[in-house]
């Protein structure tokens, strides 16, 4: 049996989109138990209106709840113990729940569920893996958010819990990983992606194949199964894609409605647009999970709907079904049981003129700025 | 008039592509004189083909040609003096030329653009500049991958020659800059956007207006003018964005073709379909501009077709008769004059709670991961 523990208080709309989220995973999953942390005032009426989700529920009712503009360290600060937030993050703690989801200000959610869950053994920092629509099927990428400037270690750390995840979701055995540069050869990019490289070449791991380099448009193709990279990055990749799904789609729409022609054969196609729309519906796979720590933490985007934060749900029951955590923890206790590699100077900088040549070996193709 | 000094074997397709392509851009722009720089056996004969580019060009027989695999390390070894590419990038720098344009290896042309033209007083490391299509036109995206790690001074050096690019490629005054980073409050990011943050913030420039953070779906969106960032995050997203055009066209071909109501509904509206493609064609911004060196040399994307090479020698074009250079130059002198500004070292970092917190302040939503 599977309990989540939701913060009900997170996201744009609050209690009024979790409850009912919440309620439709259940009937697709009727084996899922909750653990609800909200405002009692706020919630119970919703509850009331969802019978099924209230029987296979435990509720409980929390002092305050975490503003979405508030700053991680006063969210801290102010809601350590007494929010919704970190009471649905303390249930994983205390084993009463396996998995804990929130639609909250994800800085808050980082920060409290460090502070409350602790990294794994070994792991310094955390790292939020998000499922990526790709020509292929999904991809997990990670980190977008979590550590900015990570070094070769911690991406070599998220390798590892990237490739667990994408057993776990996506039912392979040996996934193949990527190094997100900006170019396939190895002299390129940046120091921490070429020394990652270099140790993940070297290492004969069980549970992952090392696939090399991959760069940018690699996203969108799924040329491998998880793509490792640091979180400004990693970020800034993810949502430059939806900025351009959005800026696509409106050109779309543009350009079905300029003529009479154009209009008729939109009607004609109106189904294959819902599929399309469909498609490139963020809300199908909603949810960052935050790797890492001594439990699994899934932040729901804040706008989710009804059926976006199903989804999230729906995620972190697989998850905690298939064992994500006790195959991170197994496969970060099996690497670092034969120390961490050492390489060699002269392996990490090969061909360089200066420290900063790796710039000028920049493989950029400037048209593709579409 | 505009001399515009080119390489002739750069690209995927070399002369037969590249000829054809400054013989369009004549077409266009009848003024335009060009320098060629080819290998004899290769360029000749393609060019007794265009009558009146010959005309309106000098050709110099090179003894080599730079490979388009070739390391920037071993370009410069070998090629330096000696190649199309030297020779082309030479002629800007002995005032032969005002603009120098090679379809040739990014690499490559930068080490040598570098070690031939230097970079501008003041100014440490160069930038590429990409065009971005957006959905209030066209923005600046600098750097796209010529500068990884750029500092908070060499991110408002980009931030000065962006805005000067913006005035001169768009006819604007006083373009919008804003500074790409993971969320828009000024505690969130890495330390260098959030220095160069406050630097652009006090800095009171008659060139440009500072319009703050933006994030990576502004880019699409169009919210500035010109988005400075460092070259590694820039590299990715123009190729996630690359990507992510090229997979949402794929899903838009196979809806259109699934059934026969959707086959009919694209027969209606094809010519809304062509506009569509149109929009989305990479060839038709095809161009990075390198900045910060002394010269203007402009890199086409290697597999642009005539059409996207005449593009690139039309942005040339553009860029010389509008004084892009001098523009930039007076820019520089003007900032570099009143010296460079100071920042406290307590409003760098305000709410910090150890020296990685930016991390936690990410703010990221997940499902963005469309």
């Amino acid at each position: 049996m599977t309990t989540i523990s939701v913060d009900l208080m997170g996201g744009d709309h609050g209690p009024k989109v979790i409850i009912p989220g919440a309620a439709l995973a259940l009937k697709r999953h009727p084996s899922i138990r909750f653990q609800l942390y909200g405002l009692e005032d706020d919630c119970l009426a919703i509850l009331d209106q969802h019978p099924a989700l209230k029987a296979a529920s435990e509720f409980y009712n929390c002092e305050m709840a975490i503003q979405m503009d508030a700053k991680p360290s006063q969210a801290l600060r102010k809601g350590r113990k007494r929010s919704t937030m970190w009471q649905a993050i303390e249930a994983v703690k205390s084993g009463k729940a396996d998995v804990c989801i929130s639609a909250g200000n994800t800085g808050a959610l980082m920060a409290m569920s460090k502070f409350c869950l602790r990294t794994m053994p070994n792991i310094e920092r955390p790292a939020i893996a998000a499922i990526w629509p790709t020509l292929r099927g999904e991809s997990i990428v990670l980190d977008v958010g979590a550590t900015l400037d990570a070094d070769a270690q911690q991406l070599l750390d998220f390798a590892l819990m990237g490739a667990a995840m994408a057993r776990v979701l996506f039912g392979i055995d040996k996934p193949t990983v990527g190094l997100l540069n900006i170019g396939v050869e190895e002299i390129k990019g940046q120091e921490e992606v070429k020394e990652a490289g270099l140790m993940l070449k070297d290492l004969d791991l069980t549970g992952l194949h090392y696939a090399g380099f991959v760069e940018g448009d690699d996203l969108g193709k799924g040329t491998v199964d998880v793509v490792v990279t640091e979180g400004f990055a990693g970020n800034i990749a993810l949502k430059t894609a939806e900025g351009t799904a959005r800026q696509i789609g409106e050109y779309l729409r543009a350009a079905m409605s300029t003529t009479i022609m154009a209009k008729i054969g939109y009607l004609f196609a109106r189904k294959a647009f819902a599929r399309l729309r469909q498609k490139m519906d963020p809300s199908r796979v909603n949810g960052g999970v935050f790797l890492g720590l001594n439990g699994v933490v899934i932040k729901s985007h804040g706008g989710a709907s009804e059926n976006g934060f199903a989804a999230a749900v729906e995620m972190g029951f697989d998850m905690s079904r298939n064992g994500l955590r006790e195959k991170i923890e197994s496969d970060l206790e099996q690497y670092y049981a034969r120390g961490p590699e050492t390489i060699s100077e002269e392996a990490i900088s090969p061909e360089v003129i200066s420290p900063k040549t790796a710039s000028v070996e920049a493989n950029v193709d400037q048209d593709e700025a579409k």
